[in-house]
């Protein structure tokens, strides 16, 4: 019943034009608790109309709500000119939200930013509500430091949104030691215009520009804890090697792990599809019912079947088998959907903790 | 002046309207010692003409010599019914080489297979001619145990032949402890029939039925040392997680290894450029002028622009990084062409080594 | 409020391991008017939960309905064992469906068949409810002749299904002369083992079995008018060259067509844009709103964008463009899902049209 | 033994680091005739080396004898600065070229052009030497007219290059009435960086721009016939849709012909398999031994198998069937290599006849 009060805040999208704006607008549609009333891009798209200033690509059409919507400027008083919004998206490349989100943030606004600018700040939570709830502990912190009304709450790059969420119940069961992973990121992952098709038809690029570092990096802080006022990167140590293949969505991660303690495949695989947190106690929207599904059959998870378990929001693990060449080794598959879970619908994800909590409208 | 006085000797490839088949016949065009003259298939090839019983799906167009010969049946009666045959080579199916190629040794033939029936025998080398060109001493130790006048000497699966070029020079230089492999396999590693369109389209497949067992055994045996008419496995510890990607040929293989001894990322490219071994030095025809190439660019290796390098039988390497995550950590991405290094190109040079060194003919 | 008063029939579905059978029992989860509560199939799969018969490849997960479901042998006494049944869909590969269908019929089932053995039968309506809903007379005829108490009604080949939506409007307000259609069909149309990797893979099959002849027959019945206890096919000519592409799903046709009376472009999009048919006037479930989507925009329609349009069950046309090679000549592009449009959707809209006229239950 | 007594001329190379270019590069290593000393692009590469100005994408190696030489403006004074240059290859794009071309061709110039730029001018060769190299006459009228000393020579549009030499030997042998052609062209035709991959995976583009209104003009003017000093274009009539496909290289075009004769599927085979032009009378280096290769496999030509057939320069024809829909109605597929046969080989071999007719050197 409590549904039926919830009076709907208005939120606004940043960088709406791009991929990851496009899956924004599409998992907006028809939310419980956010009504995105506002549109923002960069200049070659303001005072058109959505459906006019975007190269629509999503297989689903766009929702009638947004195609009429004019672009705004992102800039605080352009979308104060639009609606009242609380709470603000931003799709927006890391070069422009480096200065873009802080003023947002100076004007009062929430930010849920998918932007990679400041997720490594350390008085920025870099959130999966999952993991690290209490990381927005940290927004106190980054008020009070920056003198900002409002804050900035930042999710995780694709790679390891989707990652972190297998790493954490293994953290907890057994102690992480070493983790290694190799990835196998889809095309997506580039955006729009970031990879030509002569270059990946039939082929493999073995390289992502910052991948590896961002992997390296932010997975220690997701699965770090939070002690006084700081965030303490977890202790465990991770290598990354990512490379690009000829898949539309969905990324998929071969990992190699070493624990702590003696893991036995049937306890981790418990661990794994028993995994729970506050998204699923507090029954956000947008939380799936089971963040990490374990899959049994031989030959899974596979882009083409799996990237949208969970409405895209689970992270699918397969192949779970003993690595016999360490103590205590562990290897696995993990996929997820690199524009859902690994993007937008993590922001929404956020935003929706954030309501959740009281910690938006203002 | 040598080449003008080799007369060719007559050689036979069973297994031929398959994929690896079609690589011989296609690799021994032209051949300067090989003269392939007979052909040998499953009954339902037999009695006809090459270019009837095969689906040749090669890019470049099925060679004259081979067209109109006439299939036979995989036996040494049928095969010395059409040519005084010394040396067979083998790409047939591991169920049907298990019993096929012990008749031929019988029969006093050297097999140069790349079945896997046979790798892992104790009294059979896993030859790698740049690596181990001494564990051809196994075929004395062979004959005698098994009493035959002739022999069978193999190759390694396509990801292990890949894999071990780069793995060589950097045990021999640094001391391998521990390497952890993640493919991204090309899909004719599956074969004429091995895999579904629907299957690999737009996807990833997680898992080839054995490869990680056979990269995990064959590797230590190819690394490994000949001592008392036995070799002895090398003792580094080696992990694999194997994947199929929508990519015509060529395999991919991201490489995390830790070494004895510490190694700068310059030694280690010199190392791995300067390797080289017995077929450079006997200039094997079928040799690579360099085994292993190293390329810098920041995106490479990649397999539809470095397949063919050494025509097909170089390993190609990229990416050379530190890993910091472990003492002596290095990381690197290997890649070479699935179907000339990684089968029919090592056999032939298996079998031009062996055709060097007197083996054959008898 | 009809809908509260309907009463679920029990359907069954044979043949419903193949692909289409999988997108049968994906179609009818939910289905207001029928409940799909028998699942048959080849003996291979009788006797197993269908979860455990079916290697499941559609990218939204098994329906919970159907997992559990024991699939039985596709007669109508193992159908009978499990449910009162008043309604068939057949899946079923031709060479099985010619004996099996006509068993059914005879025991008195409503069969809705989506296999090609008996569509070109002049006593079996050939059905797209929106072109020739008239011809569902065809199945008293039908009952007499054969002395059945059941009958078969059958929808066309993918592209047929697909093409005829697009014609249909055109043959009715211009008049059709002739029509010529390119195809570029995808790989899912070949069925889940039509089609080796290798074969498709970075490539263009200039040949699909059949298809050709399916085109430039069924359009003509499709199009054709009832007549005295008999369909006279149209009278315009067609010829088809039909093609497979490196395509999931979604059947482009390039078509060039040659009309009795000039038409002009505005015209032809008018009456593209506004056809309509019994479904939508009776608002069957599976009903597109609109059985033709026209695209303003100059590189539409492409599978990855249009194929879902209508849920799957519109043809989507774009490119609209004079043929000035010939008097009165139209070129367009039409896009269609081939196996919602093409295949299982098509046979559940004739379902739904023959259930609404009272046809089904008996 | 004429070869050895061959002297090279220099040539240049316009446009070298873009697609075309590289092909350029390719295949005029080792030429018997040319000598490619001068490399030619754009502003943001000269001054650099060729390996360092270039994103080389083909899959054999950049030729050596073209890595170290230093790109150079594309101006005939900046050519001539770096050697005595008799013949100029152009891969510019058409907007370059159109105020470029003209600046070679007034210094004194041969230029042998794959830009779109001047294919229609009335007194511009547009060239495909099997089918009209008595259009070279138009050289003499071109220079005359614009008081050049050079000159410009043109081949086809990548598919009209490939259609065309399977249209003239039935435009000679029946007499053609109406072509109709529907394309499925590779991604490499858009060049380097027209195409995002995001775009065209697991798609079909059905628009190419500009590519209909080429091939329904540039065929007829091939095919037209030399009258006093101007070409009359062939007055058959011809519609062209154009697609792209997610295939590497490699264009596939269904056509469908309407002759002036009946025309026996027998005879149609023996025609296009008997066609021969000038190239193959006068043995030019780049000639293929076929310009129509017909294939006899129910399923060919396919891109994967076909395209390098006579090295690229064959268009290989199969599929030859009767078009009943139609008097005299033919249909069937041609394939060829757009970058080939339908780019930089067309180009050669162009300017092969005018090396062997002495219109170069000047």
């Amino acid at each position: 019943m409590e549904e039926l009060t919830i009076k709907k805040i208005a939120v606004a999208i940043l960088g709406a034009t791009g991929l990851v704006g496009q899956w924004f607008a599409h998992l907006l549609r028809d939310h419980p608790w956010f009504n995105p009333s506002v549109i923002a891009a960069s200049q070659r798209s303001t005072r058109k109309k959505y459906i006019e200033a975007v190269n629509w690509v999503l297989g689903s059409a766009i929702p009638d709500y947004v195609r009429d919507l004019e672009v705004v400027d992102p800039t605080p008083a352009a979308i104060a000119g639009v609606d009242d919004v609380d709470l603000v998206f931003s799709a927006l490349p890391p070069e422009i939200a480096i200065t873009v989100e802080p003023e947002f943030a100076k004007a009062g606004y929430a930010i849920s930013s998918n932007a990679s600018a400041f997720r490594l700040d350390p008085d920025v939570p870099l959130l999966v509500p999952e993991i690290n709830p209490e990381h927005v502990k940290l927004i106190e912190v980054q008020k009070q430091r920056r003198d900002w009304s409002g804050f900035i709450v930042t999710d995780p790059n694709c790679s390891t949104a989707i990652l972190s969420l297998s790493l954490a119940p293994l953290h907890r069961a057994f102690g992480l030691r070493r983790v290694i992973v190799s990835t196998m990121q889809a095309i997506s992952g580039a955006g729009l215009e970031g990879l030509f098709a002569l270059n990946i038809q039939d082929n493999v690029i073995p390289f992502i520009a910052r991948e590896e570092e961002k992997i390296q990096t932010e997975t220690l802080k997701i699965l770090g804890s939070y002690q006084k006022e700081a965030v303490k990167p977890a202790d465990f140590r991770i290598t990354a090697s990512c490379h690009r293949v000829s898949v539309s969505d969905g990324h998929t991660e071969a990992v190699f792990v070493e624990t702590e303690r003696k893991c036995d495949l049937e306890e981790v695989k418990n661990v794994l599809n028993n995994f729970r947190g506050k998204p699923q106690q507090l029954s956000l929207p947008s939380a799936p019912k089971r963040p990490v599904v374990v899959l049994d059959a031989k030959d899974r998870p596979q882009p083409k079947l799996d990237r949208f378990t969970g409405n895209g929001m689970s992270s699918v693990v397969g192949r779970i088998r003993s690595d016999e060449s360490v103590a205590n080794g562990l290897k696995y598959i993990v996929h997820g959907h690199n524009l859902v879970r690994g993007a937008a619908g993590s922001s929404i994800l956020n935003a929706e903790l954030l309501f959740k909590l009281g910690k938006v409208p203002k």
